[in-house]
């Protein structure tokens, strides 16, 4: 029984049908295909406005790639401490924009508040000689499966717009947030004050294939070369696009992200006191002794430790329904 | 009728079926899954010689990613003027690298020779003001559809171990030139003295991963941080490694590049004396007058115009049967 | 009475006397020339052990060019989150890498402890996931004035090798830590495992040039080149060599080092319960409302707000003795 | 009897009294010293218009800090095969620019012509797969020591402009080519369409500092972040910014390119027919066997071998009188 990560599901049926229905016959190359092409429109719809869509092979890809083109090589990237892009992307975002610095800030649930912002920069001079804060970076859901209402990102988008910033969020599990606040896309994003978004389909029931989608149309005009030149344009761009349109079209992306929350939350709901942070989204902390953890893989549990005393319970799209039900009984029984 | 490009074809049926067969249940995620970790053993019995593999995302990628375990910042890459790492790959190398130079050699076809490339640093001093030359890069088929013997990729492979640099082949069509010659991929890679090939599937009948084969052990090690730096490292690893295995278990590497071959062959044959240079691979040149093109057009052929009186023809691994000889004949026909 | 930075101070006579003395006739051209070709063994009988040294235009560049020759793109180099190269020198640790992190330590006086280096890097897995720490990063003496003595250079040096990373000393003010500790240079150099130090000139009566002194030989091979590319090797390379092998050779490091010591340990005495740091250099921090602040610079002098209730005083080499007895006296009166 | 390089000259007296006259008492440190702070009005009257003047440390950094503000990582930089950018720096322009390529025009004499421009972009198709062409540079006077007219540079600066390309001059030897011509430096910089100038210095008689000049403010933005995080940006900048001044306002960059110009212009006379090029500044190439070559260095003159059968003799602004006639002497000897 499998809770370890959102990464190890297979994709869902209709990411899977939809690249079969891509391969048949000639189709254009290098994101001149006929899907890719209809990437903008069919994200446009889903957002309530114009945008731009870059097709990408990771989650790395899409923040890194996407943040380049708005930090310069000496500027900085504020974001939490714990953000993936700090810890998990072995310094992609220095690769990828040629040098860019990361400020970390402090925040409870790996949530960034404005004041935590502010104090992350409060020291700073503005001088040359120090690197320019360009861009602030935030993850709806976090890295604690906790999610920013539309006011949060609005006050974070807000304190970005006064300093001249732009606002980014890495969306890993954008739909896993948009499925906990049952709000409008637009209310997390552009109309809250962000720019662009990594919208991650991977773990929520994808393949292979995440969104980079940008808000700002001059942010998108550099993007193309950038795809290219870090070989992130493949030849063959119709299977990546057929992926993220089966995923908006058949609102597979709201099902399965349903799906999964609402076994974390069963999952929180028998943590009880247990439970480190609200599970907002499908990643459920908890405090775990080591035979607390003991038992439950005794039972057949798998899971990530993730600090002493801690453990991470991610539910999936196809998380089956036995295995939450014995997880919450295994956990009410602790 | 469609002789454009080999990256407009579809995937063959058994790529597409390998990944439908991954598609099912829990896998390891970021390369850990049981696909990923079958490569190196498949492609090692391919070869003959242990190797390192690494799936990525795009020629581009499996080009620079590589070539920059190989080449100092400060380094060049020789290869020929007409390289698709110079002329397609928008300045990827320097990217991957961190700022590598190409140092371009001339020869007919796209070919180099020991000669062409002692002509291309013959000026330089191996001084601290200069780049150093550190890897040469060949394209096995060449950008025209010529391939190199295993006597000639020996010969510059000698030439490289000479200077100490790097034998790096850009195996795009490495199948069809496979398929052509008819020899053990060892005689046209590691015994001819190459370090590292990016052996081309996705032209060949593949989906969206080429592979990164790597014959010389202490060139592997930075591979695995580049790759996730770069997001070439996707979560679900297993769809990736699934096209791959499928193609070198199944044959249909082989398969597929000698009906492309084949059908190129035909063409060649029925091109005559327009023909420009040999079609050894899948891509035929032929001298054609501005009229000759427009007639091709208008009995429904399309292609690549590829300089003035010349016209490109490229077939892949589904080239329909009527479609080669309405092709013929149309050119026997002009 | 200017005590804001050691930076606005002039040159001293010995430095001058050698430019002078270096403006004759016709000399080598980048870095052939017989003073630049003398810094090996000079510095080599001042550290007692053979060295690689490299004449660099600013400590942003001696730090970083030879930071980047210890640490892979994606590696990290663990410093103090006060550190010069994190707060002063605008992301060039990652310009001159080609991407490296920098990974914070904290403790008291801006110096690093063993468990603070620890502590900074605990929570890390060592995957591929992570930026790789490669090298240890100390500044002595540290940007608020103190000195780490033998032994605690040494308990950084172990750490450093057990862990495989280089040690790294960001020398800006060496010289006034020498002069405070009066120990062999080895002895808070190679012999207490330091790999690479940057040593400064320039604050310390220099001009325009600052020292990368390699220890261990494999480090040294790319620095020409990385010196070259970098626009770090000026054609009339004898102009920067005099300026080292003046201030090692007649002792006028010692001498200029001993003077600002020996005036700001006279400020320190006079600033008693308001001295925030031992001032074991040349800076001193105290204590000092906004009102004591107002009364100092009434009587004329200059110095740096370092914080709310915190200002700066900074000797140099040639600060007059008035201004030092005027401050001193000025501090016992507030 | 030295003709090899002009970087093996002294500096003329003009730039150490400046020197001097700087070491007096403190200064404003990185750049906001009051010399530093001179340059713009100073270099604005020489070139009859408001420009922004940085001094950095060497020729390469001179180029390519400046390059970098006008190319974008994935962009290109057309320039002359033999460019010094291309031959002699190492990589430079893709260190400080993240990676632009270089491409290479051919030309007689190292002169670029509109039509060599435009044969070396003439295959590029402007798409996302190609680097994008976004400078011209061009060397004044050349590598061969030929000046271009202010219509030659008028019309490669249209060619520029009608392209939405940057013009950008590399000007190590600029006075040697405003002392050949006798023109306003305005008359080949801003006014032909230059958009940025490295003007050298070092060469003419300056010790160790070059100077950018941007013509147009939009592109002076970023250069202090780049100089800074260059390692270009001297604590104590007041030595570099007092040698730039004296050379511009006591007139000796005139005196001494004058001097340089009319040396080389005599032993060119005395080569005859031996000249390869002309000799308009302060270079001269001739033909030489090498028994020519072995008589000359019998007589004690020291030159560099510039290929087989030339020789490149090169005056510097304090050549001595005797030995300029000693050389014509005996190149008429010949």
């Amino acid at each position: 029984m499998y809770f370890v990560s959102d990464n190890a599901a297979a994709a869902c049926p209709e990411v899977i049908e939809a690249v079969l229905a891509a391969n048949t016959g000639i189709a254009g190359t290098y994101d001149n295909d006929t899907l890719t092409q209809r990437l903008n429109g069919v994200f446009g719809e889903f957002f309530g406005r114009e945008c731009s869509v870059f097709a990408v092979g990771s989650g790395t890809a899409a923040n890194c790639l996407g943040l380049a083109a708005m930090v310069p090589p000496w500027g900085a990237i504020v974001c939490h401490r714990e953000a993936h892009i700090q810890v998990d992307e072995a310094g992609a975002p220095a690769f990828f924009s040629g040098g860019a610095a990361l400020i970390l800030a402090e925040g409870d649930a790996a949530k960034l508040s404005v004041e935590g912002v502010r104090a992350a920069v409060a020291g700073m001079r503005g001088d040359v000689h120090q690197v320019v804060p360009s861009v602030l970076s935030m993850t709806q859901a976090t890295e604690y499966g906790c999610v920013y209402t539309p006011d949060e990102v609005a006050a974070l988008g807000d304190e970005a717009k006064r300093r001249g910033w732009r606002l980014h969020m890495d969306g890993a599990r954008f739909a896993n947030a948009l499925g906990h606040l049952g709000c409008a896309p637009a209310d997390i994003t552009w109309r809250a004050g962000v720019d662009m978004l990594s919208f991650g389909f991977i773990k929520n029931g994808g393949m292979s294939t995440e969104a980079i989608v940008v808000f700002d149309p001059a942010l998108a005009e550099t993007l193309p070369h950038r795809k290219k030149r870090a070989g992130q344009m493949p030849s063959k761009g119709r299977y990546a696009a057929a992926q993220l349109l089966a995923m908006i079209e058949t609102g597979a992306w709201e099902r399965n992200a349903r799906a999964a929350n609402a076994a974390a939350t069963r999952i929180a709901a028998a943590a009880g006191d247990r439970l480190i942070y609200p599970a907002e989204a499908n990643e459920v902390f908890v405090r775990a002794s080591p035979e607390d953890s003991a038992a439950l893989r005794a039972q057949g549990f798998q899971f990530y430790d993730w600090a002493p005393g801690e453990i991470r319970l991610v539910t999936a799209w196809d998380t089956p329904e036995a295995h939450v039900q014995a997880l919450t009984a295994a956990l009410a029984g602790l």
